[in-house]
C-alpha cells in the first residue's frame, strides 16, 4: 500500500474525527475562544493519534468476533469511539499550543502560532480548554479505565518535559535516558491512544499487552523519525527550521551516537559547541550535520526506527488478518518514511 | 462562632487535605516539578474548596442517617472524600499558576510567584500537571457524575476569563453580564465544590439543589468581597497592591453601580479614565476610591454580597442541625468579613 492509497483510506476517518470535532467546538460560548481552539487544532495536523485509537478499536473488536463472522464490513464502529479518538487530538493541540507559549515559535506547519496571531495569554487558555475537555469526554466517553490511561500520559508527558530541560547539552546523556523522555514526550500520548482503543472494544489482556507493545513501540519510533528530520527534513515539507534542536542544546539519539562513537576530535567539535551558546550552534549547523553523518549518527537512529517499527508490526501479529490491519501496517510504515 | 473558633474546627479537616496533597506529590518523578507544584499549592491558601467538599460531604451524610442515629461523630468521612476534596485545591493552584503567568504577576500572597522563582515554562507546566492530576482523580475518586460536574466548571472558567477580556473597559458593562463572568469565574468552582462533596455522600435531588444554590451563592458572594478588596484592602494582609482591577479596566460591581447611578460629572471622571491609559488610572486610584465611595458604589457590593449570603444560608435550612452546619454558616459569615 502506498502512501496515496493510505491516505485515501483514512480519509473518510479522518471526516468523521474532524465532524466529532466541530460538533464539540459549537458548545463554546466565547466567539474568541471557539476561533483560538479551531486554529489550534484545524491546522494541518495528520490525526494520527485518534486515527490509532479508531482503527485498534476495530481491529480488536473483529478478531473478537465469532468465526462465522468474516466481513469486516459488517462491524461499524459505534459514533462515541470518534468522540473518545478526538480527545487524543486536543490533548496534543492543548500541549501544542503550550509548547509554542514556552519556546515562542512563531509559526507551526507554516502557519502563524496562536501566541502569534493573538498572543501568550489566550494561547495558554485555549489550551486549558482543550485540555479539560479532552479529560471529561475521557472519562465520560471511555470509563474510568481510559481515563486512567489517559490521566497517566499526560503526567507522564509533563514529567518528561521536565526530565528533557534537565538533560538540556548534558553531553553524557545516555541512550537510555534519551529514550526515558521519548517514551513519556511522544510516547506516552501514542501507546495512550492505541491502549483505549484497544480497552474500548473489550480487548483482553493478552490482545492489551499486544497493543501496548505495538503503541510503545510506534511511538518511540515516530519521535526518532522528528529527530532526525530535526536534522535533515525538508525546511518546506516540515514547516520548521532545521537544526532547532541542537540550537536548544536537545541532546537526540543522533547526536548522542556521534559522541560516543564518532572519532574524538569531532566529537569534541560538538562538546565545545555544546558547552557555547545557541547562536553559535545555529550558525554551524551544516558542519554539525556532517559530523553527524560522517560518525554513522543518523544510519544509527535509522535502524533504531526500523527496528521499532519492526517490534510494532510483530506485535500487530496476535490479530485477525483484515483491511484495518492492513492499514495499520501501512500506517506503521508511513511513520518512517514521513518527510513531516 | 468568631474566626479564631470556626479556624481551630477547620485546622484538623485542612490537615487532612493537606495529607492527601503531600501523598500525591511524592508520586512525581521530576524533582523539580515536584518542588514547583509544592509551591503553587503550600503557599498559605486557605483551602476553601476543598473544605467545602468536606463539610457538604458530612452535613449531606449525617441529613440522611436514619432518625435514631443522633451523634454525627459516629460518621467519619471515607478517606476517599480528602482525595476528591483535594481535586478543587489542584484545579484552583493550576489556574493561579497559570494566571500569574498571564498576569506577569511577581507576588501572590506576599511570595514570588512560580514565574518569577523559575520562568513562565515552568509556571505553565506545573499548572498542566494539576490540571491533569486533578481530572483523573476526579473521574476515578468521583465517577463519572463528580467528572462531569468539574468539567464543566472548568470549562465554564475558561469561557468566563475571555467573556471577561471582551468586558474591559466597557462602561457600559450590565450587572447581570458582571454576574456571569463571576458566576464562570469563581462561582462555578465553588459551586462544583459544594455539589461533588453532595453527590459523594449520596444526595437525592432536592438536596443536591438546595447546595447548588448553597455553593452558588457562596462563589458569587465571594468573588464580590474580592473586588470590594481590590479597592479596600489592606495590602499587607491581602499581599495584593490596591486598585489592580481599576488600573487593568476590569468592570466591577462597585465601578458599575457608581458610573450608573453615581453623580454624571464624577461618572465621566471614571470613563474618561477607562478609556485612558493603565498608568493614568494607577496614578489617580485614591480619587477613584473616594468617587465610587460617594456615589454608594461600596456599600451597594457590600449588600449584594450581605444578600448572596443570606440566600445561601437560607438553603442549608434543607438539612439537619448539626455542628457541620454550625461551621457551614460561620464559614459563610466568614466570606463576608475577611480580610485577605
Amino acid at each position: 500500500m502506498d502512501k496515496e492509497q493510505l491516505l485515501s483510506l483514512l480519509q473518510p476517518e479522518i471526516e468523521q474525527i474532524n465532524q466529532a470535532m466541530a460538533a464539540e467546538f459549537a458548545t463554546i460560548k466565547s466567539a474568541r475562544l471557539a476561533e483560538v481552539v479551531d486554529h489550534g487544532i484545524f491546522n494541518g495536523g495528520k490525526r494520527i493519534r485518534p486515527l490509532l485509537t479508531v482503527l485498534i478499536a476495530r481491529l480488536v473488536a473483529f478478531t473478537r468476533m465469532p468465526e462465522g463472522i468474516a466481513d469486516e464490513e459488517e462491524l461499524s464502529p459505534p459514533p462515541d469511539l470518534y468522540h473518545l479518538a478526538m480527545v487524543f487530538e486536543f490533548l496534543h493541540g492543548a500541549s501544542l499550543l503550550h509548547d509554542d507559549v514556552i519556546d515562542h515559535a512563531d509559526t507551526r506547519r507554516g502557519k502563524k502560532t496562536a501566541n502569534q496571531v493573538w498572543d501568550a495569554s489566550t494561547a495558554i487558555l485555549a489550551g486549558d480548554y482543550l485540555h479539560t475537555r479532552a479529560m471529561t469526554l475521557a472519562g465520560l466517553v471511555g470509563g474510568e479505565r481510559c481515563l486512567a490511561l489517559i490521566g497517566e500520559a499526560t503526567s507522564a508527558m509533563i514529567d518528561a518535559e521536565f526530565l528533557q530541560a534537565q538533560n538540556v547539552a548534558d553531553t553524557n546523556l545516555s541512550e537510555e535516558n534519551y529514550f526515558a523522555v521519548l517514551r513519556g514526550k511522544t510516547g506516552a500520548l501514542i501507546g495512550a491512544a492505541c491502549e483505549v482503543g484497544a480497552c474500548f472494544a473489550g480487548a483482553d489482556k493478552e490482545q492489551r499487552a499486544a497493543i501496548r507493545t505495538f503503541g510503545d513501540a510506534l511511538g518511540l519510533a515516530f519521535q526518532v523519525v522528528d529527530d532526525l528530520l530535526d536534522y535533515l527534513g525538508d525546511e518546506d515539507s516540515t514547516g520548521k527550521a532545521i537544526g532547532n534542536d541542537f540550537a536548544e542544546g536537545k541532546m537526540t539519539l543522533p547526536l548522542i551516537y556521534a559522541i560516543k562513537e564518532g572519532p574524538a576530535d569531532k566529537g569534541k567539535i560538538l562538546t565545545d559547541l555544546l558547552a557555547g551558546q545557541a547562536p553559535e550552534r545555529q550558525a554551524r549547523i551544516r558542519e554539525v550535520t556532517t559530523i553527524i553523518d560522517e560518525a554513522g549518527g543518523f544510519s544509527y537512529a535509522r535502524q533504531g526506527a526500523d527496528t521499532l517499527i519492526a517490534a510494532a508490526l510483530e506485535a500487530l501479529e496476535a490479530f485477525k488478518d483484515c483491511e484495518t490491519k492492513d492499514t495499520l501496517q501501512a500506517l506503521a510504515h508511513y511513520v518512517l518514511s514521513r518527510n513531516k
